[in-house]
């Protein structure tokens, strides 16, 4: 931490930021110039709280040096990683796109979705079984009958399952039927929900909250790295802004930004980043254009009729023309969407 | 819900859409102008996502017209909510004052704490036994011993407890020390804490997301208001903006808005509102000048020392200074702040 | 203007809005519903200012139905504007790229980046001869000198010519040397520069202001269009957000938005949405994968000595390395991204 | 500055840092420690563009110690400046009122306004004979009649002037009916505008920018002030935020971090702060309970019937109502609001 005394500070104040700075376990190297001093600090804890020097009498400002995570930042781990779930993994040069609909709602639905996404290319299914809705009166999901006809209708098509654990008491169950545990935007910082996470050992997709900064959200990825669980893909799924066309304004700069910060990998969520049917396919292309490692999408074979988020879920023939899309787009930076996980087997990884 | 047709649009699409909304429950009004059809629809579901139709072909703009919130609305309950809790209440004439420390940390700590507060007079304790950090090795407070030492301090003064419980499986044991429940701001849509939080019967004190809107944060009101506990009392504490001066923003304007769109008490947090001790006696007496029907505000004995957010508590002197400058406030907008509530015992409320 | 009246409504207040609604020049049609009575009124003036009625006892809410906006708005007309000058043109086929340093600095620098540019494949060489600057010390631009170097470079090149004008008293002198006149972000709003921009036949590239919604930009937008000048160029270059890591957070998802609301062509800044360079690349890659009409990008022979904007500007190599990957990308979207102006010139458009 | 290098940062990066820092003209000291090197640098051009270190290989970040405004900071000045006219001061014990109406319509009109706001208390009168329009079909303002109309009517209330001045080419005009030159938000970083102001010696007052920081607000001080002229007033009119309920968020902690950061007095405008009628006086009365050295609001004799802005206008019967509260909320902070500026005449300042 580097504290920059104000210019009419008094010798004695810089003395007392000194004896606080020490009491508080730091080294403390002094530069006295013509207009002010400034202290540099080092040591002491990671999680000190600068504003505790910020508010000392002639202090003019405090600015911390080291990022208040560690697990999740490049610093400690230089090499990217990729996470892996069966055969597949995502962070490495294949883009995996996820697809399915917002909730399970019926055997039909979600095994004419499987196929769908399947056909189409994607390699794990995504669905709902447990909905966090902002209003108490909404569809609230199928629980433990969701995840199982979600898991057959996966089976049978050869994909993964993703699906939201919304609170500790579910992580034991949704474990039992998914490949991946989506944390939501309201829960990313459910800090109980996270450290539990940190105790099991399946992949953990962490969505960026609302209104969360890019630290925040890599803070959040540490409570579970720090509890063991080293499988964390991060999901950029819009932030709120000022703007209100959008239900929320996807951050496609959160992709680049976090690959250089974090050996973590990114995916996109291009249907709760825009809300909107007819914008997931341009910001789709968009975060594979700016290097995401994958999508979440939801895709519903009748969102006319879909239980939730039928109005930002697409059609099983825009999915079709969107992958179609991305397979153009994804080699421009060497990158590639495979086409059937069924065929893939054969190969290895 | 009023629907907005494209100028464009064919008679068959306007068709469409009536026949989706039939079906889906509603009543049709439609009027036909020289530009564009508008079509009202009434009855339905209350949390109908407007959006499914907003993406069907013609439909230029969908407006709702009823606030998907009822039981915390002025429509529903047109005379304004008191919450009580002994002999206080909050909503009333009072502009009731709740301090303390951030932490609970020691005997010594909250005894003083508490005996700071109630001298300049603090109706309520309050103090976090069990604390939400954005790093996982930040202080996490001391359980149950914390809420003990608490419950100890508050009554040897004649004090109530305000503290937080940020996990469904926290409910029951904080219930037992506590006269309020505070939900962080982190948690304010944690849906499963909320639908426990509305089964019991203790007092919630519901804070504001970060990025909520105050249409949000009634809606979280409504998941603990439709379990059928009526006692919540709102908090306003800062939301997100660009600005980075403050820790946060603290929209003083929620205040009135929530007067006039519900019925629920609103209290004002600056502490947490902006994050910066010298900007909490300003912020608190603009609260109460707004209308603010209460203040919780962060005072510890000695903040440069305490375990966390000490920045942002203030010195028992500034809270004695702040409550005089507050007594001389609120009259001007009818409200009263009482000095002493061991005397005001004896006169009833 | 759809006008909710509040449950409680008394039959007078719904007669005293009718009676206002009358007055303001609008026709009114009365639906009388179990709970509330909802009022629509069509006619009146474009530009009413609907809180007039929003204020009015026993009003719930105002709805607008129409945008404020009319020249820009694809109800006005549905088919796109392409914007030309001289042989190119934007909003048809092929993706524009403008390119080049922030500031004119010298004769060998405007032609160093004229010739890297055009190599690449841009067509139009953007460059500042009048900075805005948020600090007064910063350096402020060559005027009339920089756009004469400007210009002579471009024509070695057969390039085109984008510059800022910053002040009505510029337009005429910027206009003698430019092809396209840029209004910066924190112009968007200047109406007297807007209005003057109207009455000249020069296309104008209107970037978004930093906070600007859509709405406004587009309203902005008519200014100019109401005036006669119907080649305007909309330009995405980042609005800000609570994110502090980049400079600015580009909304990618405005150029699918744009588009539908508006005939007018949209091109977009990632230099300024991103103020990073090595984010300027994968932005870049997105907006034309999200649809993007256009690229302005600053490039620099030598960014560290750039007078400006430095950290923002990329290398003349990794520009050619960008158009290299949007050729690849381009024809995802059935656009194309042409080699050579000088060739070109021979084919015609 | 200080720049913090990568933990993996090789020496010749380091000495490549610390030669680009020579050459810029700073004085470089280094601390080598375990993890990493910092580099302090000072001396060098206070409006530096610090990202041009920042994309440096090696480098982690760097952190500004100065603020990049000087004449604005209290640095510079530390005792509070007050702005005069006439009899008044802005800044002393005595919060100054500014009222009525948004536009100047006819004499009737801003007569009635002159003596109702007089008659409560205010000191200048406002209103604008040039009015910024988001759209162009709005009313744009009576000119040259408006001032001149203005100016009588305060004149014959012993009230002074405040007005608009939309660009360079009205200052003279305006300036010679006017008091007090209003820069709107729209034009706080109209560079040529502020530049402008700066030659002349009428008092300015600089509204922040709807989504300017406040070191962006007084950096576009600084414009004026480095102008020489030293007579500016600040003045808080809300920001743009996610919220919509209100048409801005009124960032009333802005008003206490100015006056730490600024020696320049701060006024605020809670008739756009909020843009409702209703939230007016409570949003008033915080501001002056946060220490508000001043308000400017909008007052109308027939609100309903104005041109611009009327949903936002209180009732002369309102400000009567306001004023009296204000009286019993200025004394809580040592601030006094006098009655009668012509009783007050007699007394001198």
């Amino acid at each position: 931490m580097v504290v920059v005394m104000e210019e009419r500070a008094s010798e004695e104040q810089v003395q007392h930021v000194i004896a606080q700075l020490v009491e508080k376990g730091f080294d403390v190297h002094r530069s006295t110039g013509q207009l002010r001093s400034v202290l540099g600090a080092v040591g002491g804890n990671r999680s000190f709280d600068t504003r505790l020097i910020e508010v000392m009498d002639g202090v003019h400002e405090v600015l911390r040096i080291t990022e208040p995570y560690k697990l999740a930042s490049r610093t400690f781990k230089p090499e990217r990683t990729t996470v892996s779930f069966g055969e597949f993994r995502v962070g490495g040069d294949e883009v995996i796109v996820m697809a399915g609909p917002c909730s399970v709602e019926t055997d039909a639905q979600i095994s004419a979705s499987a196929a769908a996404v399947r056909k189409a290319g994607a390699k794990v299914l995504r669905g709902g079984a447990f909905k966090p809705r902002s209003s108490p009166y909404s569809f609230q999901g199928l629980g433990e009958e969701g995840l199982r006809m979600m898991r057959a209708a996966a089976d049978a098509e050869g994909l993964k399952v993703a699906s939201e654990v919304m609170d500790v008491s579910q992580i034991e169950l949704v474990a039992r039927y998914a490949d991946i545990l989506q944390v939501g935007a309201r829960n990313m910082q459910n800090y109980t929900l996270l450290r539990e996470l940190g105790k099991i050992r399946t992949p953990v997709l962490l969505k960026r909250g609302i209104s969360a900064t890019i630290e925040e959200w890599l803070l959040s990825a540490e409570y579970v790295l720090s509890g063991g669980n080293t499988d964390v893909i991060l999901c950029e799924r819009g932030i709120r802004t000022f703007e209100s066309y959008t239900r929320n304004t996807m951050d496609i700069s959160a992709i680049p930004v976090v690959q250089k910060l974090s050996h973590l990998p990114i995916v996109a969520d291009p249907s709760h980043g825009t809300g909107l049917r007819d914008k997931v396919t341009p910001m789709a292309r968009a975060a594979v254009a700016a290097g995401a490692d994958g999508l979440i999408i939801e895709v519903h074979p009748d969102p006319d009729k879909a239980l939730s988020d039928g109005a930002q879920s697409i059609f099983p023939s825009q999915f079709d023309r969107l992958m179609a899309e991305l397979r153009i787009i994804a080699p421009a930076i060497g990158r590639s969407i495979c086409l059937d996980p069924v065929a893939r087997r054969g190969w290895g990884t």
